[in-house]
């Protein structure tokens, strides 16, 4: 098992990668990573760990980077020397099983389309979350902003959320919401009406029916499908709250000199946990972190990302996206 | 000052509608109320309160009312005797200043576009909200499920948000945002990428650009727009954040031991606090409640409406719509 790491992707690169690389190598002695970006400077961050397990380590040099700001199909095309598209072209051409990055969503999205392709079947592929909520988490997704969704893009997202659910969270028959502003069918705007007809006569998932605002953390589903405009606005809002808490909780301790241990609440809503988002739908592994992700979400994605390739997360979606009719010859 | 009051339309109607109108009336002494609904409830209810100032209600019976889950316009169209409609009619006819509900949110707006009419220059009324943030409070519209928008409606309810902001929440020159996926003009899908661009030509509101997700409580603006898809998604998720953050937070005080007062946290969070949503860019007032709305935020929205009413906030909006140009000759 091999996973390209891109090296330079987050807002303390090379550290954090390496750092991260370093831990997930330390937990899982089967483990190989490709660390993909400027080799000195890589080279002079693993001079930090004298014990990391240096065989099991291999320095792909790269020497551009994609900016954040950067168009990302532009990008893409103008830096095939970048880390992005050095570590996933590692990934095409058999040298790594996987690859993580905490660079540009929307490059590292367009890489991955352009290099690996997508599954058949799937037009859009979809980021996805596992999101805290009181009882275990939930996928949410798209989080990739693709916006200007058609119905059955809905219904992709679902099957390949059920199987992720299957497989990685260890859901045997997951529940798929679909996130809407009214429980009855034709609830919702025109998008969201016609894929909930599409979800209802899909086979091969478990559609519970519109899921409004105040249940996405109710524990209704274990899936919930929505466009990437909704779920963009959605995660991060999400994210921001926990700050905000954060905040009055604080001040009233101070007012009522009372101080309560606020880690285990941070660990349970810490987005660090999952480490990365999937990129689902495509024919290979792609885990996408955030920018000021820590070592610890670095760790964890690479480890999710090796779980993904060895529970053959790609292989089930292909299987689930072909249908029951897979191999049948066309009357 | 006369305020028309659908005394059928809470989870708890009309007990909840009539101690929120006695609490009103006590507070203020030149508001008269017109309880509309089943007289003999209404009336067994106001048995409760030998101090309510009985000069200043008067009962309007109506025989009908309109339950959640009725299509909105045919309820409307079948039930002229229900609550909501002769509660607008009266404001149509003078016969009172403004409409407080808490019934169905779908009827309450086709009744008073209907009824009431809209402003000219507004296609879509928006229902707009007041949410807690850490630095007080913004305005987030449209929450009323106005969904497949074009992109000058959220033009429309940027200078509808303004000039509420202005005459309602005392804010001078609100800081109007787009709520988006991204910072730059060309991020969002098709509605606000155009709606960006009409944003920034408009005269007279205050364009701040787009916001975030993880910027919406940040205080970055006063005045944030959206589609009713994405608003009511978002607000009823807020709503219900504040239950699994006591859910956490009361489970944490156990095990540790250490009880906080959470009351000033929840004050901050209450909704009823604001009490009911307006609904801009009709020709009158209408308050919109929550279904499961206590007496307080009852009472909250007529004291709004109140408020509507005597700073001419329909008035300011129609001269807004109408632009500088108001009044000049074709040429």
């Amino acid at each position: 098992m091999r996973i390209a790491l891109d090296a330079m992707g987050s807002d303390r690169a090379p550290a954090v990668e390496v750092e991260g690389a370093v831990g997930a190598l330390l937990e899982r002695p089967d483990l190989n990573i490709a660390l993909v970006g400027d080799r000195v400077a890589i080279e002079a961050e693993l001079a930090r760990f004298p014990d990391a397990p240096r065989a099991r380590i291999e320095v792909v040099h790269a020497s551009e980077v994609i900016r954040m700001g950067e168009s990302p199909a532009l990008a893409v095309r103008r830096k095939p020397d970048s880390s992005i598209v050095r570590g996933l072209r590692l990934q095409k051409e058999g040298r790594a099983d996987a690859f993580v990055s905490a660079g540009s969503t929307g490059a590292t999205m367009a890489a991955s389309l352009l290099i690996l392709r997508t599954l058949p079947g799937v037009d859009r592929p979809p980021v996805a979350a596992a999101l805290p909520a009181p009882k275990g988490r939930f996928l949410l997704l798209d989080m990739g902003a693709n916006v200007d969704l058609k119905p059955v893009h809905y219904v992709q997202f679902a099957q390949l959320g059920t199987i992720y659910a299957q497989d990685l969270m260890g859901i045997e028959n997951p529940r798929v919401g679909l996130l809407n502003i009214g429980e009855e069918a034709e609830k919702g705007n025109e998008q969201t009406v016609e894929a909930h007809r599409l979800l209802q006569a899909t086979a091969g998932i478990r559609f519970i029916g519109n899921v409004e605002g105040r249940e996405i953390i109710s524990g209704k589903c274990d899936v919930l499908v929505c466009d990437g405009f909704v779920g963009n606005v959605l995660l991060k809002f999400y994210e921001s709250l926990s700050g905000f808490m954060a905040e009055m909780l604080v001040h009233e301790m101070e007012a009522q000199q009372c101080f309560l241990d606020l880690t285990p609440m941070y660990r349970r809503l810490d987005y660090t946990d999952t480490g990365g988002a999937p990129l689902l739908g495509i024919r290979g592994v792609t885990f996408i972190c955030h920018g000021g992700s820590p070592p610890r979400a670095i760790q964890n994605a690479i480890l999710a990302a090796a779980r993904s390739v060895e529970r053959g997360v790609v292989e089930h979606m292909a299987r689930a996206l072909a249908g029951p009719g897979e191999g049948a010859e066309p009357a």
